[in-house]
């Protein structure tokens, strides 16, 4: 354990606290006070220590991502979608009218999704919100933000490895939760660097 | 009130409770037991509820950008700066070495903007934490990120007002946090989009 702790710069103390709250499998006992931790321990510890601290997520949430890691899944598709399910925000099932608001946006920008889909409820939480707010979506902006959407997903899954699903759950949860600060991010400072260049004109 | 509640379709209980923590400013009382509100307090609700509700912020989070926008800026650069401070996530002072990660980034993106200011630092912590993740962000999805955060960031602000700092900080603040959850939504239903069109090759 000291050397996984070496290895990750995670302190044992936190490390202990993740294998007592079950998001790290317990290493092979070799001795009374040993147990070996190997390459999967350290990647695990990386990805557990990503989401707290990083994605923010609640250990509970944590727990979920990392569950649907191990239950192993069948194929890639249904990784992707697991991978969404464990990772905040929770939305509620949809309304009766079902996700009305979410498949006329994904129809105005010709997507192909499962219409019964986590992400797919997420959009229409998020639609629901800033009509509420007075602020509905315009088609112009839907058409931008679905664009610049569509050009990070196809790196993000143009990058995705489609041989085990494991991999690609892996590889969809830490792409999606890690990277969304840097995007929300750099759109800020995006936003900064506009407003100064038509400031200086 | 009871107008004020029908018009927004907030609870009279809601609207109370904003009024005592200071999230909406008192009406003109007008009566022992009536105060007149404006059109005024009519948005400033909506906006105080989009906070809360759709974006999530804490009552003290929120607390801090209704006060950003009464603080009447001078200057429309100066709101945009005040909106992002006030917003989360709420970022720690940079390091002795200062944002090196972002102003790397920045400068490969050929960005000009403010180097000490908020929405620096929070690339900056963002991309420190995908470091630490043992997932940098390389030339090829930071050229990909940046470019699609720009056109996002050219229709955010080229619909900003210019006229008056405080509709600009209002647009800002609004606009940013509320469109924050779409743009997240509109990536993960595009990599659901993207995934299934290479699968149904």
């Amino acid at each position: 354990m000291a050397e996984l702790s070496r290895t990750t710069s995670v302190p044992v103390a936190t490390i202990k606290y993740y294998l007592r709250e079950g998001l790290l499998p317990a290493g092979r006992p070799v001795a009374a006070t040993q147990a070996e931790y190997d390459d999967g321990h350290v990647q695990r510890l990386r990805l557990v220590r990503a989401l707290l601290v990083v994605g923010g997520l609640s250990v509970a949430a944590a727990r979920a991502v990392v569950a649907s890691l191990d239950a192993a899944p069948t194929d890639v598709a249904a990784a992707l979608g697991a991978a969404h399910d464990a990772l905040p925000p929770a939305v509620p099932p949809a309304e009766d009218a079902g996700p009305v608001r979410a498949l006329a946006a994904i129809e105005a920008l010709g997507w192909d999704v499962e219409p019964d889909s986590t992400g797919v409820r997420q959009l229409d939480a998020a639609l629901a919100g800033v009509d509420a707010a007075g602020l509905p979506i315009g088609t112009e902006r839907l058409a931008v933000y679905g664009a610049a959407a569509l050009d990070m997903a196809e790196l993000d899954v143009g990058g995705m490895p489609t041989t085990s699903p494991t991999a690609a759950v892996h590889h969809a949860v830490v792409g999606t939760v890690m990277y969304e600060p840097v995007i929300l991010a750099l759109r800020r400072v995006a936003q900064q660097h506009v407003f100064r260049r038509l400031g200086s004109r």
